[in-house]
Parts: structure tokens; C-alpha cells; sequence
């Protein structure tokens, strides 16, 4: 938690864009695995943490901006409470810590929402994202549930999404903690792998760290050597001679901020010579998108970039043909980059993405293309310093999406179906890093780890017998 | 999973039980975290897992009894999902395995129930214990939210306790190979443990070794040097000379079954004498509890002997006095063990906990008792042959609790407070096994742990440096 004054500000700031009426913010609840008492880890809502930091359980919010008053709602301190979990500090206390003055039993939150709709208030909203708020804001506002999700407020949205997309040095100095914490899970990952040791050990190792030094990970790691897979969170395979590892990982800081860093690395102390020729492509395609970050430039101009790149080198190594900006046009990378370039990073590791991508990453003027490939794209819209994003390039070989297009005769002016048999079985590779946007560029966030193919090479020779 | 006549065989018992009508199972989908594709790892409901063996979101399952029909209902598989998820196996394939022979799209769901409403067939559903189940109740079954509770199926809450109370050999082989893990956990904690290390530095660890063999946990795990906070997930303690470390934790099985086991060390290589004092009283309260486990005999009386055993020792200790059978009756022992003895263990760590404590550890015969402590005790009724349960006594000086009481001037009969002051800061202990009950006792699960304080001491000096 960072200092009350930090988040008196924050709230200051909310009330003066969104301008009137009354804000309602749900924070998480417990969430049963297999049974309700049986809880899977606690994270609060990120908005809720944003503006009112507390990290509990079953509490609500709500500003009322025309009579500038600020309340918070939780469940009462039973004595039950205090003898079971040994956990003291009152709401008050806790309100207090965060500079807001009014506290109420959750009880209450009800009867005030019906007397702010009673003063003809308008209530502010965010999208649920999961059932249980859905249930609650049924319940609090009196909407029918099918109408829920049509009535959020985009004002609050717009407003949430200008305030949190600029990260201050205090936000900025957590997630390079995260990132350090990643850095460590990495590098361990690159130094444990062997033939005969399982993605799983690498995964429940990378785990511990991410445990041990916050609140575990951002996000489900990928630990595979079927990098292709996309949406990969099986972990049974053993690591063989000749296979790539590919780790996507992020740590969580205690205060939610994320780590998202991924490598792809050789089992063997060195990658195949084919393995090192596309990895020098991803390579390329970062390294293009690494120098074009800076405020004022549109982001799906840098993806676009990157896949140019991607064309090019693929090209040379006569899997694609024709000109690469006509070959990106067409969609003719997507055979190979399926995904886009990088999101915006924060409290979530794909940062207010419950808020909308079109808020987020993209803007009434900018909108987000529905088209394969691009349509992963999440962040589109022109960069402004103080963002925090990922740059993230890959070349995936997936045999049924090869299939598919060669049935389908698509991009027969790009692609040589008949060279790229040779790779259908070759797996895929990604690299990804963190930048913070500056006033005239980019910087690279943490500590940093091995990139090039060279780097990584010699980092897996020094590593380990 | 288990062999397909396994599950074919649950079913033909379930129907048989029921009687008639349609069960309508649902199985768990995932859930956000932050926000909505940032899942949390994803759990199977344990009964859905029981009759149907698939570990998948977003099915479900209708058995109509009267029409003998068994019919799985899954999301059809979209090219965008192989493509993205590597995923192949048809659901057509996957209820074969488990000898379900129709299939069909969720969208079917809803108006397969319809028709079953319309022939008059009574639907026979669960307790839902996520808010995801409750709309999806209230959707398909045209209930209103606030009824759903109300109309669950009393009926096949009992014929799925009775089922899956019992364990089979296979399932017993997995809660050995959970509780293993668990085993491993232990000792690797109790080997690491040494002043300067936190608890999370061993909590990590823990969860690594979870990973590594299995699912994870199976419950969060309880890593304190607080051990008379008894729903206790803080991890950042350091260990201190004289400190007690109290593990609680389990490991889950890929197929879902559970361990579960506590041990209580000292962070120095032996007990203070006041600790082993107490920790022999814990232990002499187990043995007593364990010695009584057999087919025929009341959890209940086993739980009332184990407190009486509590008393007994607590007296030689000067802590409490009077008769100790008259002091239970009273509920003096409340202030030392607030919990009760144990609960049973399967699929779940508290098994069935969704259907009810009134059906799955009482009976229309024995209820569950109210009254403070006794009320804790999940589990009270005639112990089976094939059941499996935990034993574990604790004693916790809750210092909050301790002056509530002795403000209340309760138990003045019973209890020394002017003794118990020197004791107000002790912490807490707890030992806790499992144990499969036989045709004419009960035997201990898992290849055993350290567990007199002679055993503990003994280890922790031959643990490392």
C-alpha cells in the first residue's frame, strides 16, 4: 500500500472527470474451488485497490461526487472473527489508512444506493467480471441481469483508464519489483533445464519464487516445449535433446503490480542452427519494436512493424515470398504471428482489461480491427509517457492452422506451403519485455535478462553441468 | 481418471438410489481472478468429477433416470480453440471414456430441460456453492435466484453422500499417493525450518513440491508461528529461537483427492519444556481418539473422549480443574480446543462440505450441535468401514478468547485463569493424521511422519545443520 495521500489523490482526481453523480465500486469476495469455505487466493478487484488500496474481502465503496462524500462498506468485526483469525484492525482503521472518513456495515449499502437513485443520482458502474457481482449489482440497483452489462458507465471507464494508464514512480517502482522477482523465475527456469526434467518441475520451481517473494504469479505460467500452443497450461512433458522451452511467467507483488516476461530457450546448450535462424527473426522483429517506442506513435504502427520484420525474415529463409508490407496487408504474418505485439501492463498483467479493450487499448477514433491476427491486437492507440507495456514478437508453427490455410489457398502469393513442411513440427518462440514509455522514448524495465540468441546461449553454457 | 466402468458403475447406483426423475449436475467453470481470462487454476466440482471423471470447463450432465439416458453437454470445439489451445479430443470422445454415449452442444441444455419440466419429471440438483451456478440454475430451471437454495434435491444429497462416503480401492490408492506428497511437504518444512527463515520462505517450498507431483493443494496451506490463529494465511513471520512452527497443508492429486496433515515443530532442535508439555497432551489425545476408530462407533464420543483426554492433561498442568467429563459437558475445553476432531476426506479435503455437514457428518438421527466448539465438529456420526477421516486434537491459547471468558466468568468450575496467564502468549499445537476405517478398526494412511514429541525432536536434530 502506498501512502494515504496517494490514494485521497487518486479519488480527487476520479470525482473531477467523471463530474457528477455517484460511483459505486464492488471489491472481490472469496471465491470457493471445490467447496465455499475452500477459498482459492484472495486477489481484490484492481480498480478497488487503485483508489482505496485495502486488500479484504467483502468490501464496497461509494463517492458520491455532487455531495463529495466518501464511504466505505464492509462486513462487521464479529468476536467469532477476532478468535478465529486473530485479525484486529477495524474498518474505521482501515478506511482511515486510506484517507477516507466514513465507514458503514455492508448492510447499509443497499438503503444508501436506493436513496442516491431516490435523489435521481446517477450510479457509476464498472463491467462485472465475474457472477457474483453480477448478482450484487442486480440486487443494489434494482437492474434486471441481462441489462447489467448495457448500463455501465463509460465515463467512468474513460476516466479510470486515463488515470491508471499513467504510471507514477511509486506504481513504476513495483512493477520492476515484479519484474525483478520475474527475472529470477527466468533465469532459474533457464538454468534447470535438461533432458529427463519435466516442464512441471520447471514450473512448480519458477512457482516457489514467484511465492517467496510476493503473491505468487500474475497470470497462469506457460512452462512448455510446444510454444506453438498459444493457450498452453499443460506441464506433463519431459524435456528432451533438441527441444525448445518456451517460459511465459510474470510475479505478482504483494501489491498486485505484475511481471510479464517470456523466453524461449534450448534444451541443449545451444539451439539447432534452424532454431537460431527464427529465433534471430523474433529477434529482429523485437528489437525494430523496441526502437520505435515512444510518445506519439501509434502502437498497431509498431505491430505492424514488427510483423514486416517477421515477413522479412521469413522470407529469407524462403518460408514467405513478395513484398512484406503487401504480404502484412494481405495477413499473410498470421500464419506465423497469430497474436499481438503487447498490452498494457500494471496492477493487471493485461492492465484494466476487465475495462474494455476498446477503452484501453484503442480509442473512439482508433477502433479495433475484427480481423485474425490483428484482432489480438490489444493495445493499438498512440503511446503517451508514463505507460507501461509489453513488446512481445513470436513465430508459431501450428500444424492445423497451416492445414487450414493451405485448404483454404490463402496467401498463395506469400507463402511457400511446400518449404514450410519442413517446419510444420517446429514449435514456436517468443520474446517478451517490459517498457515504460519516457518523455522521448522507451526504457527497459528490470533488471534485464539474456535476449539475443547469443545471450541466451551462453547463459545456458556458464548455467549448471 | 479411473476406468470407464468405474464411472458407468457410480451412475447405476446413483439411478438405483434416486429412484427417478433427472439430475441435472454442473459441472465448474473457470474463474477470474482480476479479470476475466486471468483464471485461477482450474478445480472440477468433486461430485461432477465422481460420476463423469472429466476435468474441463464449462460441462454439464443429465442422467434421466425413468428414460435411462445419460447425456453430456460441452462447449463445441471452434477452430480459433485448436488452433489457440492444441486441444483435439472431441466431446463425443471424452464422454465415451467415461461411458456416456450422447453428447450435445450447451446450448441444447436448456431446452432439454424444458421438456423434462413439461413431462412433470422431477429435477434433482446440488447445492450450488459458486454465484456462476446460481444463475445458471436460475436460468435453466426458470427458479427465481432466492428459491434455489430452498429446492435442491434432499434426495440425491443423500444417495451421493452414501456413494461417495465409502472409498474404493481406488480411490484409496490416490488419497496414498496425495497424502505421500503431503508427507514430503512436511518433512521438507520441517527440515528447512531454522531462526531467520520466514514462513513463507516454507510455505513456498510447500506448494513446490504440490506442484511438482500433483495439482497443488488441496486447501491453503497453514504456515504459522501463530498456531492459535486457527484460519491463518499469513506467511510473513520470521522464525525466532523458541518459536513453534505449525504446518498444516495438502497436496491434491491429479485426480482430485486430497491430503491433509499437520505437524507442530520447534524452530529450535527441541521443545521448551512447557511446548513438549503440551504437545504431549495434544498426543495423548490423539491416541486415544485413534485407538477408538473402528465401524459402529460415534465420531461424536470419539471427539468427546479426545476432549476429555484435553482436560485431563490440562489439569496435571494446573491450567484446568474439576471433573473433566463434567467439565466437556460444560464446554470448559472450548477454551483450549474450539474446533472439532475431524471430518472426512476424499475428493474433497472436507469431503462433500457443499451438500451439507447435516447429511455428510450427521443424521436425521444425530444433528449437529450449536453450541460453541461443538458446533466446529463437521463430523459426529457412526463411523463405516471404508470411510476416510481426519483425527486432530489441537490446543490453541487465544488470548482474545481467553479474556472473553474470563470476563464472562465462565467455566470458573473448570478453569484456572490465574495459571493460564503465564501461558496467555504459548501459541498452539495441533497433530492430525488420516485414517481409513476397517472391518474392525482403523488404519493410518500415507508412509507415515514424525509424530511423539520424542519423533519430532529426533528429526528436527538429525534435519540439516
Amino acid at each position: 500500500m502506498f501512502a494515504k495521500e496517494v490514494y485521497v489523490n487518486r479519488r480527487k482526481k476520479l470525482k473531477e472527470a467523471v463530474g457528477s453523480g455517484v460511483i459505486l465500486f464492488l471489491g472481490n469476495d472469496e471465491v470457493g474451488s471445490n467447496f465455499e469455505d475452500n477459498v482459492y487466493p484472495f486477489r481484490q478487484d484492481s480498480t478497488f485497490a487503485y483508489f482505496f488500496g485495502i486488500s479484504m474481502p467483502g468490501l464496497s465503496a461509494v463517492i458520491d461526487i455532487d455531495g463529495n462524500t466518501e464511504k466505505l462498506y464492509g462486513p462487521a468485526l464479529s468476536i467469532d472473527h477476532v478468535i478465529f483469525s486473530g485479525s484486529h484492525q477495524s474498518l474505521e482503521d482501515k478506511a482511515a489508512s486510506v484517507g477516507v472518513r466514513h465507514v458503514a456495515d455492508s448492510a447499509n449499502l443497499q438503503g444508501d444506493l436506493k436513496e442516491a437513485l431516490q435523489r435521481k443520482n446517477k450510479i457509476h458502474y464498472l463491467p462485472p467480471y465475474r457472477s457474483e457481482h453480477r448478482l450484487k449489482l442486480a440486487r443494489l440497483l434494482e437492474i434486471p441481469l441481462e441489462e447489467i452489462e448495457g448500463k455501465v458507465s463509460i465515463d467512468l471507464i474513460k476516466a479510470i483508464v486515463a488515470l491508471r494508464s499513467i504510471k507514477s514512480a511509486d506504481e513504476l517502482a513495483e512493477i520492476e519489483g515484479a519484474i525483478a522477482t520475474t527475472v529470477e523465475m527466468q533465469k532459474k527456469a533457464m538454468e534447470m533445464a535438461r533432458p529427463g526434467i519435466t516442464e512441471r518441475d520447471l514450473y512448480a520451481e519458477v512457482e516457489r519464487i514467484a511465492l517467496t517473494h510476493g503473491a505468487g504469479t500474475s497470470f497462469p505460467t506457460i512452462m512448455t516445449v510446444n510454444g506453438q500452443i498459444l493457450h498452453n497450461h499443460y506441464r506433463g512433458n519431459e524435456l528432451k535433446s533438441g527441444d525448445m522451452v518456451l517460459c511465459d511467467c510474470g510475479a505478482e507483488a504483494h501489491s498486485g503490480y505484475a511481471g510479464d516476461l517470456t523466453r524461449t530457450f534450448p534444451v541443449d546448450k545451444k539451439f539447432t542452427t534452424r532454431q537460431k535462424q527464427v529465433y534471430d527473426i523474433v529477434y529482429a522483429a523485437y528489437k525494430t519494436a523496441k526502437e520505435m517506442l515512444r510518445p506519439g506513435i501509434e502502437f498497431y504502427k509498431v505491430h505492424w512493424a514488427a510483423c514486416v520484420k517477421i515477413v522479412e525474415g521469413l522470407k529469407e529463409l524462403g518460408l514467405m515470398k513478395g513484398d512484406p508490407d503487401e504480404a502484412v496487408s494481405a495477413g499473410a504474418h498470421t500464419l506465423f504471428f497469430q497474436c499481438g505485439l503487447g498490452h498494457m501492463l500494471g496492477m493487471d498483467v493485461h492492465d484494466m482489461e476487465n475495462l474494455g479493450e476498446a477503452y484501453v487499448g484503442y480509442t473512439d477514433e482508433l477502433r479495433q480491427s475484427t480481423e485474425f491476427g490483428f484482432k489480438s491486437l490489444r493495445l493499438g492507440r498512440i503511446l503517451q509517457e508514463g505507460m507501461v507495456l509489453t513488446v512481445e514478437p513470436g513465430i508459431y508453427l501450428i500444424p492445423e492452422l497451416i492445414d487450414l490455410r493451405k485448404g483454404q489457398k490463402a496467401y498463395l502469393d506469400f507463402v511457400d506451403y511446400e518449404s514450410l513442411e519442413a517446419y510444420r513440427h517446429f514449435g514456436g518462440i517468443r520474446i517478451e519485455d517490459v517498457f515504460y514509455i519516457t518523455s522521448d522514448g522507451a526504457q527497459l524495465l528490470g533488471p534485464g535478462l539474456p535476449t539475443t540468441s547469443g545471450e541466451i546461449e551462453a547463459f545456458r553454457q556458464s548455467a549448471g553441468s
